[in-house]
């Protein structure tokens, strides 16, 4: 039976850059009679246009029933003022909640034909190559009690808790250092230990997976305002950064933005491992959906089409498609076509479906 | 009566820096006649190996006296296993608490004559000139619960809270603005609204102070990943920042490693007026104690030179000295003196003492 597959396009530039990435699976359909069982469903600001809600039960179990989710991106400025309990972005954390997506997988890889689109220096960033690894089912996102109160005098108190478990740090380390072994071999884990006790429960957790399952593979320690800096100082000093989900989100948009080319990079979220052997994944662009610019044609579609690329990879165990495709997008930037967003002198500019089109030509 | 000086040169490289700022003290005395009610003690791991303990009630209690506290730096790998109760770390976070000291000025300035020393290409750092305004007595640093407890399985969970209430934002959110009047009126103000119920009422609360007393002022929002992100695309659009106490640990640092001269920067903690029309403050570089190179005299001591400077200008009302000392650095930089930290080819390597030195005689 063909691999089930669902794609959820989102707000902003995702139906737009999703769109390039069915002309991969179209051209795979008809050139090599690869064929997935697709379905296509609403979430976010197009979901609460629809259906009131960002996400309906129906899409979180189609995800389920999916052997992998294909995701754009959510977020939509019209529904700002809808509340907090019905922000477009809930789509994205009721997906990685629901179906147990505990390990983002973020790579920030510098391409040589895109060296100089970074605000740092070439000989900073040339070969950057970091993967972080960033938990996403727990700590101060999801952590309770949380919300905001009236006190007495009438001000007000807004919580959150940051909570993490022995089994929920193991496990995404595990992951950390299973994929150092496949690279570099070096993990680096980020926390506050010096002011927060839930990052000093994370650094000791590590540090005791570490002694008894994976002494073969190097482990440093870093606090988290010190990678920030580090990142910028030497960013080539990473190779795995393991860390929580808050520290996550800033420390991989941050690593993201070294390399200059956001519309380039993809991600994925696992899940483990089922009972009927399949692991949970959700792959999408890094980016946001970019409101600015949705609908005109000039967003970048090849982080997305990575994604895709990537999802072959992990998740349908196609190695050789998906090399095919990342051989492809990296063929069309030597060639110097570019979407505006990447765009510098003496190169071609395209717009979304052109580069769509030029990646499927490769 | 001489105006009350507390100096807290504390681990690492901070008595060695701190020699340098006394010695534009003693030359005050000296040259101009200006006397100071100096006193000297000892904080973080210097105060562990005294006292057991990283800080006395007797430094607090002489901290509250003074008009003012010169802190150098704490932190020391010695003590790393001390436990969590007995971090070099907490003598800072307690005078924080202690003194009342919520807001952190951390300025991110480029110089001119070091504009090569960043990582980043020149036109994106050029004329740089950040100031961040990070709350430093709540959010998740002091919040409650907070702790590792062990569950019943003999797992165990770490947890930690963050908790910001109207007044505490409130009181930041207007030294924000403050600032912003005398720099280019504009603030931004950073959180995780999307996220955290904490950053939807801070981002609430200075909405409404905005809307009350601040109209003049430009205020936009900003979450907390964009900021990380948005630093390293086009620093240069933000003026003043103004943020929790966890997102501007992180984002103050990157801030100051964009400058590339990070032995440069300078600090103050303020506190809230008192009765007696004293501000408590505290003035520190924005730099660690770098064991690393301790007592090698390859220490960049003008960070801690500018604190005093700094200290002079905003608790002492001493403009023109401030200015002096600043001029001072100034032309030391521009005649090509350099700590290793900053040296580049061409110019003129010195050590510690002769930095200082160098400053006096200017
Ligand atoms: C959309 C938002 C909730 C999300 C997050 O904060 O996790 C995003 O920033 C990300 O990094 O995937
Ligand atoms: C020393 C440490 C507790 C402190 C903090 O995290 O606040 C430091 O990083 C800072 O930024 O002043």
């Amino acid at each position: 039976a063909p691999k089930k597959l669902l794609i959820l396009p989102g707000d902003g530039i995702g139906p737009e850059i999703m769109q390039e990435a069915r002309r991969i699976m179209d051209w795979m359909a008809q050139a090599r009679g690869i064929h997935f069982d697709i379905s296509e469903d609403l979430v976010g600001g197009a979901s609460l246009a629809a259906h009131g809600q960002p996400i309906t039960q129906q899409v979180i179990d189609a995800a389920r029933a999916a052997d992998a989710v294909l995701f754009g991106s959510v977020g939509d400025p019209k529904w700002a003022s809808a509340g907090f309990d019905r922000r477009p972005e809930i789509a994205i954390l009721k997906l990685r909640q629901e179906l147990g997506l505990f390990a983002n997988l973020r790579p920030a890889k510098v391409f040589d034909s895109l060296l100089d689109a970074s605000t740092l220096k070439p000989d900073v960033i040339r070969g950057l190559d970091i993967m972080i690894v960033r938990e996403t089912v727990g700590g101060i996102y999801f952590g309770t009690p949380r919300g905001i109160e009236t006190l007495p005098d009438g001000s007000r108190r807004g919580i959150n808790t940051e909570v993490y478990t022995t089994a929920e740090i193991e496990r995404v380390a595990r992951v950390a250092f299973d994929l150092a072994r496949k690279r570099d071999n070096r993990v680096c884990s980020v926390e506050k230990c010096n002011v927060m006790e839930s990052g000093l429960l994370w650094k000791e957790v590590v540090t005791t997976l570490h002694e008894r399952e994976y002494k073969d593979v190097e482990l440093n320690h870093m606090l988290a305002d010190n990678c920030a800096m580090q990142m910028v100082r030497n960013p080539r000093q990473f190779d795995v950064i393991v860390t929580g989900n808050l520290f996550g989100d800033l420390l991989s948009d941050l690593a993201s933005m070294l390399t200059g080319s956001l519309g380039m990079l993809p991600s994925a979220t696992l899940g483990a491992k089922g009972e009927d052997g399949r692991t949970p994944a959700l792959y999408e662009p890094i980016h946001g959906s970019a409101p600015d610019i949705a609908g005109q044609g000039k967003a970048n579609p090849l982080a997305q089409i990575l994604s895709f690329a990537m999802l072959l990879r992990y998740s349908f165990d196609m190695q050789e498609d998906a090399a095919m495709i990342e051989q492809a997008v990296s063929n069309v930037l030597t060639h110097g076509l570019r979407t505006p967003d990447i765009m510098s002198v003496g190169k071609t500019e395209v717009n979304t479906a052109g580069m769509g089109k030029a990646v499927v030509a490769e």
